[in-house]
């Protein structure tokens, strides 16, 4: 397939705002692929590279690009078909007053864990571990409706989801909130843990394999982003507290559930209770971001 | 096997204590069936029996259970072999002032429906949905170090923990506080979600195979239970936010991680921060329960 490739020396951004200017307008149904710079902007090659803070510009997200026919209202869907590692190592850090263990006596701020990719390119190496690659895009959203975001954050709009499921084989769904939708995407690790405890997983840049498509009047509107994994679908929520996050993430599944099996709120809440779960994506970011699952038996899509 | 049967109708308690006295003494390494009625003690038996709050008597745990030699400091390991549903139908329910969405306008409080066994009994049916009965037991601890905590609550115990990991094929180590360790188990669902949201899974009644061990004198002292499934090393802790839960979930997998491989505490964390994750067990008990799990390639027994 003959894909046209964004990289991120054609542009990138550190914000999600509702006024972006696109590099690129892609067809409906257009197939690309999105260049991406590791979080930290390549500032991190040894162990012995520190990062005493967190900067001003950190995840870039390669973008935005703009989707021909995409209006606000809309869904923009974009199917994740492959993420393939474009450097020869990852780094997995700790950073002063950051992580989800910051205050921890016992644990170095700042810290360095270069991981080394094999030649396969099929694992990383932490010390003399390997761990297989299992590439998550960890910032990846539209245009805010109207708040300025930074990359550093998730919300409705997507963001620094840092979330595992968005990996290959996974279809996004995007509220659209301005024209174009405008995508971006960018903070890929080579593996991350559900929590990303200290912060960060192996970051690293990526090319990812996308194909992008409106959903024009779509039967149910979206406030948040959607996943749809391999054997789930996947609401995604993220707020001050976890506690607030889970509740969101539930209350969005419980109208597609009750949309697909003609249900009441109330029966979808306790059949809810019964199947899939609440899941943690990260405890990190100025927003925790968590989703509630259901197997794929049990809803198909909504739109 | 020739299995002794330890009957709710033999002892039960609503408490879990430092001072319980053990309605049966089983030998080290002894195979037993716990036998445990619904949470609600059979009060719900149709879509019309309404929970209007929760019963000062919930969580029934059969029990509580010595097993000669276990001492203070010791740990109790449990292997979980086998869960039987007991009665030909669970029920998932709401009650006022309880659950994650207890203040959701459209949804009701009290409410009940009632999940029937499927005559070969691996389903049960919530409307016309069948779904595949995975039996989780909810409540399930030893006597504690020197507060008492009503089979409502979970804690360093066990207690009310409701996690889904706790099924056939799992081994659970619990710390031992007091002579004899005293186990006791209830609050077996037919199913459940990771989270629990409405405040229940499907309550039902369950014989339970355990076979239960002494570990004299461990090579790691244990705060708090910890989990084997078939493929995960699973920390588990419970707190009043998700937050102070999540952070003494890690903590304690850090010091397993450390051990195992010879690393600091520092790269333990980074460590666990690429592989499994924080996983959540329920959201809506007095104390939330959260779990950090590590893939077994990772970990093995730390005793």
């Amino acid at each position: 397939m003959n894909r046209t490739t964004i990289s991120y020396t054609d542009g990138h951004i550190y914000e999600f705002s509702p006024n972006l200017d696109p590099i690129y307008t892609a067809s409906n149904g257009e197939s690309l692929t999105f260049e991406t710079i590791d979080s930290l902007n390549k500032e991190i090659q040894s162990n012995e590279d520190l990062l005493h803070s967190i900067p001003d510009e950190v995840n870039a997200a390669t973008g935005p690009v703009a989707v021909e026919d995409a209006e606000p209202g809309d869904v923009l869907k974009v199917d994740i078909e492959a993420i393939r590692v474009n450097e020869d190592q990852g780094r997995v850090v700790t950073a002063p007053e950051f992580g989800l263990l910051q205050d921890h006596e016992e644990i170095e701020h700042p810290f360095t864990r270069v991981t080394p990719v094999d030649e396969s390119a099929e694992s990383i190496q932490f010390n003399d571990i390997d761990i297989p690659i299992k590439p998550v895009i960890g910032t990846i959203g539209v245009a805010t409706e109207s708040e300025v975001i930074p990359t550093l954050t998730p919300h409705d709009h997507g963001g620094n989801l840092d979330t595992t499921d968005m990996t290959e084989g996974t279809t996004v769904y995007f509220p659209v909130f301005q024209e174009g939708g405008l995508l971006a995407m960018g903070d890929s690790k080579a593996a991350m843990a559900d929590g990303e405890m200290c912060g960060t997983g192996s970051e690293i840049g990526t090319d990812i394999d996308v194909t992008v498509e409106v959903i024009d009047d779509p039967a149910i509107s979206l406030s948040r982003p959607l996943l749809h994994t391999s054997n789930a679908w996947k609401t995604v929520a993220s707020a001050e507290s976890m506690e607030d996050a889970v509740a969101s993430a539930n209350e969005d599944l419980l109208e597609l559930i009750a949309a697909e099996h003609d249900m009441s709120i109330t029966e979808a809440y306790t059949f809810s209770s019964l199947v899939g779960g609440l899941e943690i994506s990260q405890v990190v970011d100025p927003l925790v971001t968590v989703r509630n699952a259901c197997p794929a038996e049990y809803l198909s899509s909504p739109f």
